[in-house]
């Protein structure tokens, strides 16, 4: 039944929707301090696919909800995600110049102005998280809590800590899965649970959109894995290879890059038998965890 | 009827509960990543006087709540400060080696941790806030966007961001009390607001602790800067004559230190009258703004 959905359509349309709303909760460039509101668009605006609220949306589909209702936490998602990498990107982290081809926010504002392009745009997340409207099941607390818990230091930032300890050393396949779980599944899972919080989920539907979360977001990691070994910096918009030259531990790296696919491919097929509960209605997440997996950039 | 408030009791008995619920509310040192754990910890029991915690607390009492239910968010605020000066001493900002008279979070851990631990203590602040007990005029809604918007980009991250590009510039009295504003009052309007709340204040209440709270936050950073010229390294516990050296704009700079001096007097006795409708319930937030205002260290 997913064959008949049209991906690029949906995919476009929540692109937008998430586009428009960021526009709207985000303070405006002329606003004082210009420079850094500058700042806080320009990464947000750089051209990234929105697949984190995407995810969230198509999971409050699944749900029954509606996307409308679930753009403020699509949005402060996507606020999460954008504060990472401008903090990940930064000279003592992994010390990126470009990031979708474009200039790293430290690169285009110095690198004070996105420290605190990254702080503003992780409490904006919040703040924008506050103008939801909550269900009967999930409240403003929980919602707070779910988005401190997945986006903090047992979870994003504890992961990004892991990563950044472990540059230039050998790690283990078990260290390296901990890092991917929490670098990448933990902002997926955070995206299938407030989708389904938006919903109104039964606390069945949200534990199995959790577990799809996981699944997909780690093989979504491995994925990155494989294609900064197989893909140049010109179709990646950003520098290819990088992993290799610093001697990244990566999927690819520790497991074989035929099996590194293997896996990424198992763990997809889970996520889509979780689905199957769902039925028609998870058809937008279907297609996206198919679209995720068989990316070439 | 200040004179008889026992203002030590008061305030030790205040930091001994803050720092108690810190250490119940923040990840254990041993917990993975433990080098950011010991990094969050390390600035958050760096010695900090508790300075805002207590105004919230002292606030909450003015409108006869009670300090136990309020620790969530005297904690929350204590996180937002510290994670503000961690970011803040990073070499792209100020630059501080020492604070308190330990090394600032980048001298002991390196800046990528420093950076992450900051990330980690703003996120976590959200965390614990979602812990408080909502009452019948506040929710977790409220209490959320609040944080939000003091410490976001309007309000401290923004005071910062002005503050960063005004090094070095010659800048007016009234682009510095912006900055004052933001860097300050921000979280001290958020401490008196947020203890008000917790009492389930009446929107009368709210409003004048918000006033008293904005006015002591302005004298309390005016007399910051006046206590950079006129004490030493040592008493400081920080390197004294830092902002002249780096001709950073200041009070006494702008003003002379006497009108300085001045203006610090005449805004706290502005907070004096505002708290008069509270009566004996505010000898805490009483005794407090004096005690911020004789400072002398």
């Amino acid at each position: 039944m997913s064959k008949s959905f049209d991906l690029t359509k949906w995919l476009s349309d929540s692109a937008e929707k998430v586009n428009q709303a960021l526009d709207f909760y985000l303070p405006p460039e002329n606003q004082k301090p210009t420079t850094l509101h500058k700042a806080m668009r320009y990464s947000v605006f750089a051209g990234g696919k929105r697949v984190r609220p995407a995810v969230l949306l198509a999971a409050t589909e699944a749900c029954e909800g509606d996307r409308e209702s679930a753009l403020p936490l699509a949005c402060a998602i996507e606020c999460i995600h954008t504060y990472s990498l401008i903090h990940d990107d930064l000279p003592a982290m992994d010390n990126d110049d470009f990031r979708r081809g474009k200039l790293t926010s430290h690169k285009a504002f110095g690198e004070g102005i996105a420290i605190l392009a990254g702080d503003g745009l992780l409490t904006e997340a919040f703040a924008i998280a506050s103008r939801w409207k909550a269900t009967e099941r999930y409240t403003h607390k929980e919602i707070t809590a779910e988005l401190a818990h997945h986006s903090g230091s047992l979870q994003m930032v504890g992961g990004q800590a892991i990563d950044l300890e472990s540059e230039g050393k050998a790690i283990s396949l078990e260290e390296l899965k901990y890092i991917h779980e929490r670098k990448t599944s933990a902002l997926l899972c955070l995206s299938t649970r407030l989708g389904a919080m938006n919903a109104n989920a039964t606390p069945e539907q949200l534990e199995a959109l959790t577990t799809f979360g996981y699944k997909v977001g780690l093989a979504f990691q491995i994925i990155d894995d494989i294609l900064d070994v197989t893909q140049s910096s010109e179709k990646l918009g950003k520098t290819a290879g990088k992993d290799a030259e610093v001697q990244k531990a990566t999927y690819p790296a520790l497991l074989g890059l035929e099996k590194s696919k293997t896996l990424a491919s198992e763990l997809t097929q889970d996520a889509f038998s979780i689905l199957e509960i769902f039925g028609d209605k998870a058809a937008a997440l279907r297609a996206l965890a198919q679209y995720l997996l068989k990316r070439d950039h």
